[in-house]
């Protein structure tokens, strides 16, 4: 599982931030990525990574602001272009289907697969054998997502080795180890499968938050997942202006982290406004309330 | 009078040339800026270059095809961060209203200046004391049209030293001389004005086509027009892909400059298919039929 930053600016575009989107690697799990908002020119970061529009099988839109989904039409379009086939499933709050139906339509972009639109509400909105994704609403004015993705733990390999040496010979009897709780040998012997399976395999979580206020009651959803993506938009000091215009300091979001007691936090939808030097103090004031916290750049990648 | 070619690719951005988006610049002649299609990440490419989006008060789009129109939500968007606020107008095919008003409804963006949406259709779309815009449709499947610009010839200046000479002194009778074709001075003799202005300037006149297909009928309305901008999507050997795809070749685009005896062809629209040595045997291949031939390339700028 690996976190790609394509774009870490805030409102607009800058010349050395791009804004929002962030995928999610899931090629050694599951040969597939996803992607998270799609600001305008995510097609045009996306030219200078080894990403394939085409790989990308679903896309999770936090909210509908301009810097997160407009450059969701385009991507549409070239993954088109390139030979994509496989079918794309969008999940973002309501008006994200009026959006691309209009878009795809009045440019009358002719796709070469399949798109699945679900305009989404709280709670579990994807789930398959190896994730689950969960989506809770922030505070942004308009209606945000914070998206918790889980990787579900897998089970360990049978004890092949221990199984041969208790005299439990190689045959159908081996599949049910991984199935039924207790496993009746032809003997009449009835015996514990977990006795036969090696260590389990704890899953990834990560959380990637849409813009937002702070928000304290969703600390328990983050509790001690690995990897919390979230907005700063403001510095310590801008209190006033985070609330104005729901948005979240650096500080704020460390103490979550450390509330949360999440593994890594990294910060990112970076004002312009912030140059190489204060980017130093951002990272500082966040790092005084939560240690292990990292701002994002354009390109930067993140393996859990 | 300046062009500045902002993209210069076709269908979809590569790592060298962007999707289409032509800025005239009118700053010496009016103060103002006008951009002609606008694909995305138009507003990206701005950022390298001198071009404040604030400045552009008309967008004139020549068809809904995604490549000449995904960064428009996006552009207008940040003019209104940028604290633009003289109102715009956009001029484009039928369509073009919804698909501004539902992308930047749906994004909640909120403009700082009033937007004027006029959907075209073909002759006279714009005119003011200092230029004309005439609108002409093309052939590509879609409704796409091409724009004449015709900058109005400007009254010579007032021969003031003739006009003492001949004994006619300052005062209000100057301001008869451009309104009027004779004068009565207050001696009672008559003159003609004309003999008192000095040399008119020629206005120049440049057309700006969207994708087409050749199309021979507008050979008149091209006539020794001073710079024609028109795309060449193909090779000259590629003839029935054009046809197929409603697009043009090198040789078809440089035959008409030809016919139509216009000073100065610029070919854009250029496949991310053709590399350097591939550009060279474009260009050598429309020279044959039109000397004064460029092929454009993101930020190439031509001052007429
Ligand atoms: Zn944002
Ligand atoms: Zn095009």
């Amino acid at each position: 599982m690996k976190v790609t930053f394509l774009g870490t600016g805030a409102g607009l575009p800058s010349k050395n931030r791009n804004v929002t989107s962030i995928v999610l690697d899931l090629l050694q799990e599951n040969n597939t990525m996803w992607m998270f908002d799609c600001g305008e020119a995510t097609q045009h970061q996306i030219l200078h990574t080894t990403i394939k529009p085409r790989k990308i099988e679903r896309i999770f839109i936090t909210h509908l602001h301009g810097d997160h989904i407009f450059g969701l039409p385009g991507l549409l379009s070239s993954r088109s272009f390139q030979g994509g086939e496989k079918p794309i499933t969008i999940y973002g709050p309501t008006g994200i289907r009026k959006f691309i139906e209009t878009t795809i339509l009045l440019s009358e972009s002719k796709l070469s697969y399949p798109i699945n639109i679900i305009e989404i509400d709280e709670g579990i909105i994807f789930e398959n054998e190896q994730f689950i994704v969960t989506a809770r609403k922030l505070d942004h004015g308009v209606e945000s997502f914070g998206f918790r993705i889980d990787e579900k733990d897998t089970i360990g390999p049978l004890l092949v080795d221990k199984l041969k040496a208790d005299g439990i010979d190689p045959g159908p009897v081996y599949q049910l180890f991984k199935k039924e709780e207790y496993v009746e040998l032809q003997s009449g012997t009835i015996v514990r499968s977990a006795d036969y399976i090696g260590e389990s395999k704890k899953g990834k979580s990560v959380a990637i938050f849409g813009d937002t206020r702070p928000k304290t009651e969703l600390i328990t959803f983050l509790s001690k997942i690995d990897l919390l993506v979230h907005e700063a938009t403001f510095a310590q000091n801008q209190e006033q202006l985070a609330l104005d215009y729901f948005h979240s300091t650096t500080e704020q979001v460390a103490s979550i982290a450390a509330k949360a007691n999440v593994k890594k936090l990294i910060l990112t939808h970076i004002s312009s406004r912030f140059q190489a030097d204060d980017i130093d103090q951002l990272v500082a004031e966040a790092k005084e309330h939560f240690q292990n916290t990292t701002i994002a750049y354009d390109f930067y990648s993140y393996q859990l």
